[in-house]
């Protein structure tokens, strides 16, 4: 296998986007990463796009040709492929994009994750994400995601003794992460107490216990790392990229306390970098709720399992923390369209590796990791990079 | 990169299969070409699903880790993973497990594809289908998927003097393959008058110069030629597994008169394969209406182009001409479930290449090759397998 680095990146402004459309959003990540990858279009030679319902928020299937039209890249005829596993799509892309570059199949991949959500209204998204559980065994008795959360979160402070203070420290940590960054859908720092005093979604979730309904595109270009060096000198690196599966349903899962996708998906990425969670850097991780930020921190091996809410309270997953997690803000405050979401996580990383995440830069970072989830835990992505 | 072989495949009835629901027809393929195998489901490294529209036909999107639960497979915590790309999903499908085996990031793959489409009402039907066309610019100004092709079918007879005839001619000798498919969802042979005679659906496609909509599930098991030969002696091994890319929609397409998508799919896995169209034994065509086949067998080089329709007026694609085209009965009488029709065509030719297509059987195949289209012509994936 080959070595593969990203070697451009570029997203829209995560948010609720009301004058661009779908078609707008992909065209302009796709641009954007494309320019500072400095290549052109001749050079690509196969694109991923990561999408979880376009059918459901737009209407439209088939979006690979769609974005290569956008992008002009018709005459070319490349191999593009959507790939869908829920909010994990974008993560799924990547590693599409990883796979066909270090098998040597294709050598310049450009790999997407775009989503729509704010053209129906939030009773019709939040039906159209239920899609993502088991429709006929969860969604059909009234199962939402908040739901589905809330029952691990519920379960998570009756075996662990988590608090509600511990979750909303998840959301004020990456509220303030958020803030620096440009890209964020919600830029304003809050408190604990504003986490508690947001209105009960599902119980103990508040509403900013929950990540947003967000319109937003992002895209990286990748290459083999001998060709990376004729674009950049900034390379960063795969250590590894691993996926895994799981039930799509929560009720039929082996456990509640963890998602045993992300621990399978990260065993397998620390086993191909030949890494351990002492190697890592930062981590973006899929806080899709701040149960779900919680979890990961233990279930990924960077905290023993039921000390994650008191790692966070502590400080210890803050930028400057000995653990930076979510420095983009993550989904809770930069915004998580759901497709993009995985593709993002690598932008947010690759920036780091790169010492030019601005005001929200962690020092040193040289290893860094993303986690990316679909569903309740029915699909995981994790990816190791490294700035070389 | 190393040699793929299928070994083992599996199928449902295509048609309305009104007493199964979508996770009952994917369990039912899976298992089927799991036991045709000879494997156990510890052996499976990794599942490709190819579906086109779930969320718009059962509301449910995230269909890898569904079918990772129906098939009990949640235990081993594969890497899972939907592909998109309308009616080339299934396509697609295969050529992502090709890869994954080719590749070594994966030994034993299953892949299949499964779409139920019987579930909402026919005219729903219809729009969840123009999701595959530019929603904005082709289906919102009321173009659906007889309409393209129509334009298409105008353009060819204008240019070339195809004839109603010879488009009825490709329904009449898919429906006479198809009677004897035992897995066809129309088992009735019609004449060309028949064809004439069915309502207009959009001019000059006639009722029965239509592919229907189906209910349906097929599965396959990919895997290395070496480890193959530890489960079967009827080897069938990949020669080529080619994807292309073209304009979403028909309106920005370079020409008319033929799917470019499907010319550089069909070049890049003669290449691939160095073999010509002279050695290809049968082939297996995306005739989701009858312009389509005779487009394809032009496209793909067995016929010069304009003169597909005449070939198969003449016999030359018939089960005993020179070369048979969709001897399962195609899209057209074996029925198009769009995500599972590019896994059931690699599985008619490893049936017609194992000897055991019965009595729609080809005398001496041993090159088949598959040609699957998304949409109007934005993708398309061309495989080539040879009996080893």
């Amino acid at each position: 296998m080959r070595e593969v680095a990203v070697i451009g990146v570029g997203m829209t402004k995560f948010g609720e986007i009301w004058d661009k459309s779908f078609r707008d959003l992909v065209a302009e990540a796709g641009m954007k990463a494309i320019m500072d990858a400095g290549i052109e279009g001749k050079d690509i030679d196969a694109m991923y796009i990561g999408g979880m319902s376009s059918g459901g928020f737009v209407e439209q299937e088939h979006v690979a040709p769609l974005a290569i039209e956008v992008a002009g890249l018709e005459e070319f005829h490349i191999p593009a492929t959507r790939v869908e596993g829920a909010c994990a799509s974008g993560g799924i892309a990547v590693r599409h994009g990883y796979m066909a570059v270090a098998s040597g199949m294709h050598d310049i991949v450009i790999v997407g994750g775009a989503e729509k959500m704010t053209d129906v209204a939030g009773t019709e998204a939040t039906n159209v994400l239920a899609s993502a559980a088991d429709r006929e065994w969860e969604a059909f008795f009234g199962m939402t995601f908040p739901g589905l959360y809330a029952l691990m979160a519920r379960y998570h402070m009756h075996k662990y003794g988590t608090t509600p203070e511990q979750l909303a420290s998840v959301a004020v940590k990456n509220h303030y992460n958020g803030s620096m960054n440009p890209n964020a859908q919600y830029k304003r720092r809050i408190t604990v107490d504003d986490v508690l005093a947001s209105p009960m979604v599902a119980d103990p979730l508040h509403l900013l216990d929950c990540s947003p309904i967000t319109d937003g595109a992002a895209a990286i270009v990748l290459a083999p790392v001998d060709i990376a060096k004729e674009y950049t000198d900034k390379i960063v690196r795969f250590r590894a990229s691993a996926q895994a599966s799981d039930t799509i349903s929560l009720f039929n899962r082996s456990r509640f306390d963890a998602l045993p996708v992300t621990i399978h998906a990260g065993e397998r990425a620390f086993k191909q970098a030949g890494l351990t969670p002492k190697d890592i850097d930062l981590v973006e991780v899929h806080d899709c709720f701040t149960i779900a930020e919680i979890m990961a921190i233990e279930d990924l091996g960077f905290f023993k399992k039921g000390e994650g809410g008191k790692a966070t309270e502590e400080g210890l997953t803050a930028l400057d923390g000995e653990l930076p997690v979510n420095t983009s803000g993550g989904l809770k405050s930069k915004g998580h369209p759901v497709g993009a979401t995985g593709v993002a996580q690598v932008i947010e990383i690759t920036l780091q590796l790169r010492g030019e995440a601005g005001e929200r830069q962690v020092k040193d970072a040289r290893i860094g990791m993303t986690h990316n989830v679909g569903g309740s835990g029915g699909t995981a992505v994790v990816n190791i990079l490294e700035a070389i």
